[in-house]
């Protein structure tokens, strides 16, 4: 893990680009250590492209780290400036042209998010590894954010992730329900009820099919970016009640 | 409007039972006052029965209080002490036979609940009439809990109500769709998703029919008298941000 450069945010964050081996990252953490305990982790998701999400992420991050958590996120396999991957390319394009002939995209939705699942889960677990190494960084974590379908198999896999917040805004392959139903962690699932690229029974049908004794829906009106700024605190209160 | 009795709870919270005209009801008021300013009133629906329900009311009104809003309540058309009303009886126990015999209810809610919302909502706006002229007690009012049927009706002809939430926790009859489209208030919508009283794809029906801008829904899992203990927070910090 390689530090590039740090900055001090507006609400006293430190954030630090770092890269793992060839996958850049970010790491938020709070500037000022507020005692002798390690602060838990949340991992922030998102659907790739670090630097075309900064904004939104680095938002995200303030909030977290004012909530008494440390904050990271890597770049997705093919995403930002990380180099192209020619088969999700494909399915990208492919995606883009079903959706707007308005034809099924089932097949096309598994070429895409299948192969991301199976080259991303061992990054964000190599992540985590190298983040619970540092000082003031300890255990519990959280996973909040997209790919829902990345998080999903993280949250079955990775035993260190405790709770997850999950963005219902991606694509889901059907096959992926099998490991919905693995999931036993408490989950807080967002949904945008008038979500323009989400599919919103197949987002109910998820959430149904989770395991998890523990999992709460919230649905708000609005698009897909149009979140209302309340839920954050109600992601601050989740992790609270389930990292600390 | 006459007090017939009053205590302070555990908490600071002063109870008084009133009776207005010929309907039992419950006030709760904070036993000092926080200021000059008139406390918001919250009125707490319940699906009848004050007496039977006096437990979860009372703890509904504590954290409504600790809150920094009044509470009221009163008895339904029917309910508790009240003078049954052969039409609704009827119709409950011909519901009580389809559930058992699963047959469709469908015309058995309509002759349940229509008349009931008809009977029920002048009462409900008499008594904010009432708990209004009160010295202490102000504007804004929400409206929180069931019947779902009269609180969407409430919220269509009731002005003064600024904000509701709705358990969705009882049948809903479909011409009660046409009120939901014309509902524009604020709303928070809470859901049991394993309630065996409740049909959940109507539940998603009704959410999706409401015509306010700003809506959410909140769904965990368990069954009906489930609902998690954070939701009351939840509950507390919606009111906050309509009433105040």
């Amino acid at each position: 893990m390689k530090f590039d450069s740090e900055q001090v945010l507006e609400g006293g964050a430190l954030e630090r680009r770092f890269t793992l081996g060839e996958v850049p990252g970010l790491l938020w953490t709070p500037a000022a250590a507020r005692g002798p305990e390690p602060v838990p982790l949340v991992l922030l998701g998102h659907p790739g492209g670090v630097d075309r999400m900064y904004p939104r992420l680095a938002e995200r991050a303030r909030h977290t780290v004012a909530q008494g958590f440390a904050a990271a996120t890597i770049e997705l396999p093919g995403g930002g400036e990380r180099p192209r991957i020619p088969e999700l390319e494909r399915a990208r394009a492919d995606l883009r042209d079903a959706l707007h002939d308005k034809q099924p995209v089932d097949g096309i939705v598994d070429r895409l998010v299948l192969p991301l699942v199976e080259l991303a889960v061992p990054e964000w677990q190599a992540a985590l590894d190298a983040v619970l190494s540092l000082p003031g960084i300890g255990g519990p974590v959280g996973f909040s954010g997209g790919v829902i379908a990345v998080a999903t198999r993280l949250a079955v896999v990775e035993p260190r992730i405790s709770a997850a917040v999950l963005f219902a805004g991606s694509y889901v392959p059907r096959v992926m329900f099998a490991d919905a139903r693995r999931v036993s962690i408490p989950l807080l699932v967002l949904l945008q009820w008038d979500d323009e690229h989400n599919d919103r029974q197949l987002a109910l049908d998820l959430f149904d099919a989770f395991g998890s004794a523990e999992k709460t829906l919230h649905a708000n009106t609005g698009g897909h970016t149009g979140v209302p700024g309340f839920e954050a605190d109600d992601v601050g209160r989740f992790f609270a009640r389930h990292l600390r």
